[in-house]
């Protein structure tokens, strides 16, 4: 008999018909034999609702009362489901973040976990209770509501399973899997059985909208399995889990694009020590996060450097790079919008060589030409026009032989 | 300095014009140099929208579960109200039931207050906080939320001023006071400045909807000084206080009229001991609340018995009826349901004779038979037909003065 964490997210619970599904979907795993603890979202539209409501009643709403708000929405949905699940014959019981015990630091709308006092949690099933337990929210240490920022309810469901030493953690959501590429872009692109942690961080973080980086972290330190899997159609889903020998055979597991890029150029800065420090330390204390940097080989005592940051943190980048090159004495700053990054990932690449070469050459011969270039153990991302993303991601889609069957 | 515990119901917050409207009249109480702590009910609809979920999934909804859904609803306007007074400058928090302290047995859906835990809201007070209290709903000792039932938003703001021996609790509403008669059937009926609780009970339990009988209990038990006033009208409102030498020369307060009213009578009924608790044990045991009884006069060994129920349990009465007719012997049971009750209140029939008598000639006069009379110390029910209870209760009104000026 194993313990699985199942979570479903807003658009699993988004009304009454789709909650009684959710209950049908826990109710089989139960049938078959495993324990199971769900963990739930708000129905999806309902935290824009209440966000709108704040809005309306202050400019610049009070964030501890933020998250006295926020945190009803999945108070209502763990108590529908648990509704559900009962009269279908099951003891379910819904619980508050503050039941289940999950202690967060004060950092309202954005808390951290600090740690999970599950002994309610585990004394109830083994009671052979079903809990149904609100995603997204914790209490701090001053018995206040907090709230875990982006993708909480996700990392509920993981960090419960690793207090809980479950056997996995499954994360229904809309789609079935994760994928060789976005299947929008790629209609060839291919559902992953299984990929690494560090595959799926790698992902995640390049905008894979699956699972949040936060979560599969956790599930990395603590060695918890997750699942990643539809709630509305049947499949065998992704599996995310440790690296082994299988993996390593793969060169290349996905290829993701992301739009979200801007680049900022110094042109003509002084070549000599500190000058960096004093570019990055301005722009990180007004915190800006800098991806990509690169430095030209210099030219006399002068040399360019450019770095890309988020795109919607160009305007306020661009006043500050104004005021860094007055400061400095560089010439001139120039800005340019329309980027994109595209990269492949795979653990495969600690052992294998040749994958940059073949990268750079399927893009010229698509006549794609690349403006920097970054490179991690089992990532390399080249930025490139916008313009061309998609047709990047295809052409490398192929070239990696990633399609299907 | 004093301390004014204020309470809101569903129509006050209806909106968010409206809850910036409640934040206004905090902020003018506060800036009059009270201290102020503020309860609320939910946005009136949202407690029926949440039931109405909970019945489409479940037929029979689990009422642990039905109290973790429901108090939903009080947490987002007392975060919204929060983060509007905040807007205004005040150092406005909201707080949960489990928060503020309010212990409660478990009976869900209708639980009882315990005890008052008014450590953390005392302490926020001392601080110049304004706390912002979920009214309706408490916890209880195993840490599960509990709702208080009808009314519940008035008897946690009775609840929480007498804990924190409050100057005055003001119920807002949408009525500016408690009158002398219904408005609506009355037009010359006149708003009271002062009533006591005892007659307050009185007027709750015949009907006028004003506060709960429990609030009004709660606010006797400990001496709270409740204002009834109105929200949206300027005005005094209404004191509930307790009884004092100027309301004993009223000798009646208010004139209400009940329509919720059945009878029921057992004809023919053998005049012997252990009748009449044979009858109203089998009725208590059904849940049917008996109001009044009265027996004839015996005529041989023969009887009548009648006695007056709530309309809404006369099916199941007249079933049960029959029943008990058939085991007592009884002839048969006559049935009347367009019947109603019409009452005189007030504390001054304690110290005046004559009341009833001038009661039974005012309604003789109109032409209206009495049924059924019964009387306390502080009140005088007359059972009469449905049809004449509007102009029952106009002439009483005018034949014991309550007229305005």
């Amino acid at each position: 008999m194993s313990l699985v964490v199942q979570k479903f997210g807003g658009t699993s619970v988004a009304d009454i018909g789709r909650i009684k599904h959710v209950a049908d979907l826990v109710a089989r795993s139960r049938r078959a034999g495993d324990t199971v603890l769900v963990v739930l979202s708000a129905m999806s539209g309902e935290t824009d609702r209440l966000v709108k409501l704040a809005h309306e009643v202050a400019e610049c709403p009070d964030e501890r009362e933020m998250d006295m708000l926020l945190s009803t929405g999945e108070r209502v949905t763990i108590a529908l489901l648990a509704m559900a699940l009962r009269s279908l014959g099951f003891d379910a019981r819904s619980y508050t973040g503050r039941q289940v015990g999950i202690i967060t630091d004060s950092m309202h709308t954005k808390a951290r976990i600090e740690r999970i006092a599950a002994e309610r949690i585990q004394a109830a099933l083994d009671k052979g209770i079903i809990p149904v337990v609100a995603g997204f929210q914790g209490i701090n240490e001053q018995n206040d509501v907090t709230t875990l920022g982006r993708g909480g309810s996700d990392l509920t469901a993981v960090a419960l399973a690793a207090a809980l030493k479950a056997d996995r953690c499954i994360i229904y959501t809309d789609v079935d899997g994760v994928y060789t590429a976005d299947p929008n872009v790629v209609p060839a692109a291919r559902r992953q059985d299984k990929v690494s942690y560090e595959e799926m961080l790698e992902l995640a973080s390049l905008g894979a909208k699956v699972l949040q980086s936060r979560s599969v972290e956790f599930a990395a330190k603590y060695g918890v399995p997750v699942v990643v899997k539809s709630t509305f159609v049947e499949g065998r889903g992704t599996l995310v889990t440790k690296e082994d020998r299988d993996m390593e055979q793969v060169v290349v597991s996905g290829v993701t694009g992301d739009r979200n890029q801007a680049k900022v150029t110094f042109i003509g800065v002084p070549d000599k020590p500190g000058i960096a420090a004093r570019i990055f330390g301005a722009i990180g204390a007004a915190n800006i996060l800098v991806d990509m940097i690169i430095q030209n080989v210099s030219q006399g005592d002068l040399t360019d450097l450019s770095f890309t940051i988020p795109r919607a943190d160009l305007p306020k980048a661009v006043d500050l790079a104004k005021r860094i090159a007055k400061d400095i004495g560089a010439k001139s700053v120039e800005v340019k919008d329309q980027i994109a990054k595209v990269s492949l990932v795979g653990v495969g690449m600690r052992s294998h060589s040749g994958v940059a070469g073949r990268m750079f050459e399927t893009l010229a011969r698509e006549g794609i030409n690349i403006m920097m270039i970054s490179t991690s153990e089992i990532k390399i991302s080249c930025v490139i026009e916008e313009k061309s993303m998609e047709q990047a991601i295809r052409s490398l889609h192929q070239a990696f032989g990633l399609e299907k069957g």
